[in-house]
């Protein structure tokens, strides 16, 4: 496997759009559009809030029941949620016009928005952006990462990755495109994630990957513990590769799942790292846990925890807020038997160890503390499961975006 | 049911003193010490997490095993967590010092830290202040107070109330203190409180009475979802006020459920409106729900939500954000069916009706979000169920206070 330059568009047969159709914010792309040139099979994971988008609502109908999507429209600045009957209807009405537009089915597009909650679409704008991308539509790279840059919203930087690997001799390309900045704790998180890849598969493979995919990479990260009305990812698969298609739990499916691990893992950091106004992406890693669960819940509680999230920004070694968060994780330990490291690029340390403070240097600690990517490492002793989680410092500039965020 | 001026010295046979012991502040007091003239039942409800502090175990076990306490000797700046087997030692060392000083036995001494996790205790500063606070004990109004202001640590303000009430014809007087601003997710949160009554009750009973209170009380507050490693709630009763001795669950029971209801929820409102950098005191009423269980998990999602609390802050109607809240609250519901309300003393206004936005005026919401104390009511029409949860906005100053709390 081999990471490459590139996103939504890297594998064969896909192509992205992009354009400034004014739905909210001025002056900047707030529309993109994806499109497979031959039918794709799609899988999907979705918010598990009951409160859920209009575009959630239509797109979990189309991937249950549809054999294949072929395009994918998305809005930035408005989220379509909170919109009653109305906000069903413009769904409805976009994929309508991407039919008329495009010849694509309306059962056969997608739709994804996100934005400001409780808004009404303004669907003029919306028919008019996507009238103006369609004769836009190529596969180039920088065609991929434009429409990566449309779909931001307080994201300060675009998110794409792909890799390539090969299946029986057939070189497969797997690339994604993902936003998610704030009311980002996905289980699913707005987070939104379009993974695109040329394999040829079953449709109930790619689903099946999708969903087990998402529970240690996007369903691990929080940015504020707020899970969204709109948090989507939809993967599409369109064979173009050409390999013999995958319909069982063999060797290729392995490959195909490790490719998806990486992709996923890599957006989602991306997210985490990138959550409103952080300075750093906060990851935390579970060594030796009891269980897989354990491992997990405990990684996340220390991620998910504010008042550690402030210590991170402070570049302040305050391990004492480390061990309270998973003390109230969920899961039984025994403080006096688990040890804790500080690690980045910039070395690493042990900073407790015998249910005390190990001799550490608070110098050096906080040298570890001021990169842009800090890791706790925790060892459970208790076991061989194991998890990671990753999350940001909560930061002043994260409270002046969302005290305000609607004007 | 009457309330009175006081705290923990306004019922009878109680008394307080309170040093500048220099365990950590400089230039304020910073321990302070609780007596009941006579040996008064206890009952006490902790935090549930895993890590507990020293002064923690060492009141579970005399408030499980000892019929009786006499003293609560509390200190602020060092919360004596984390500390391995020394820290349990300065337990019975503190106690034995009161033993000392006082005559009171070491089991009948109650002991409770708070502050920064990690650091021991300087020992012999505590046992000088112990022995600075003895002859300076008193049942005055006054040193009630300043007891209260000596366990503050990121407090901004002093907390304590004080109720009377008559059991057949005789007046009973039931009061209290507390700190708490940060790490406050009780489950019991660091939130300290003592509470003290003249009562004469069983110990079985004040214990349930107690362990049944917090639920809606103290486990109904949030600052920042960190549940603390030194969350203690201790309630003494010594029968002084002379009524004929509560060992049944009668009207009498009854009667002081009520009056610790109103002392608690009084101290609890008061822990949450002062939370670490908090502008404002941010409750949810849940109404019409189907089942309390439900009622109290909506409410308690709507308060920990880090995007509503700085939407709080910012005076922002953003009732989007409330409505994601209660929509990942882990509780089923019909969106378009429930409605929202925003209140404060400036006035009242419906905000969400039918599964969108009513026509509220954003003057009006934004001049009702501006008040100290602002309520956002929600009614989910399902059954008859109630609950109430107290947090308070998310602000510039949390992070600044907890991005640097050691130092």
């Amino acid at each position: 496997m081999k990471v490459i330059t590139g996103g939504v568009t890297a594998a064969k047969g896909f192509e992205a759009a992009s354009t400034a159709a004014g739905i909210k914010y001025e002056g900047r792309k707030d529309m993109a559009l994806i499109v497979s040139r031959r039918e794709a099979v799609s899988a999907g994971t979705f918010t598990s809030n009951v409160v859920k988008a209009a575009p959630v609502k239509w797109d979990m109908r189309l991937v249950a029941e549809e054999d294949c999507a072929r395009a994918i429209v998305v809005n930035a600045g408005i989220a379509n949620a909170c919109t009653g009957e109305k906000g069903m209807e413009y769904c409805q009405k976009t994929a309508k016009a991407v039919e008329n537009t495009l010849g694509i089915p309306a059962n056969q597009v997608l739709v994804a928005s996100t934005g400001v909650i409780g808004m009404q679409l303004p669907m003029e704008k919306l028919k008019a952006g996507i009238a103006a991308m369609v004769p836009e539509l190529d596969s180039r790279i920088e065609s991929g990462r434009e429409a990566a840059c449309a779909i931001m919203t307080t994201d300060t930087k675009y998110k794409e990755t792909a890799v390539e690997f090969e299946v029986e001799g057939t070189m497969v390309t797997l690339g994604g495109m993902c936003k998610g900045s704030g009311m980002i704790h996905p289980n699913m998180c707005t987070m939104l994630s379009f993974v695109t890849t040329d394999l040829a598969i079953s449709k109930e493979l790619l689903q099946e990957a999708l969903r087990e995919d998402v529970k240690d990479t996007y369903n691990m990260i929080s940015v504020d513990g707020d899970t969204s009305t709109n948090d989507t990812v939809l993967l599409l698969a369109n064979g173009m590769a050409g390999n013999t298609k995958i319909t069982e739990k063999d060797e290729n499916y392995q490959k195909f799942v490790e490719a998806l691990r990486v992709v996923n893992t890599a957006l989602a950091k991306k997210m985490a790292g990138d959550g409103e106004g952080a300075t750093a992406l906060f990851e935390t890693k579970v060594l030796n846990a009891d269980t897989k669960e354990h491992a997990k819940m405990l990684a996340k509680s220390v991620i998910c925890s504010s008042l550690t999230k402030a210590a991170i920004y402070g570049h302040d070694a305050n391990w004492g807020r480390i061990l309270c968060a998973l003390g109230y994780s969920g899961v039984a330990f025994e403080p006096e038997k688990i040890e804790l490291f500080f690690e980045s690029k910039s070395g690493k340390i042990q900073i407790y160890k015998d249910g005390i403070a190990t001799d550490y240097s608070e110098e050096e600690a906080t040298k570890i503390l001021s990169e842009e990517e800090v890791t706790v490492l925790v060892d459970m002793k208790m076991g061989e499961a194991e998890a990671a989680a990753w999350g940001c410092d909560l930061t002043h500039e994260y409270v002046t975006i969302n005290a305000d965020y609607r004007s």
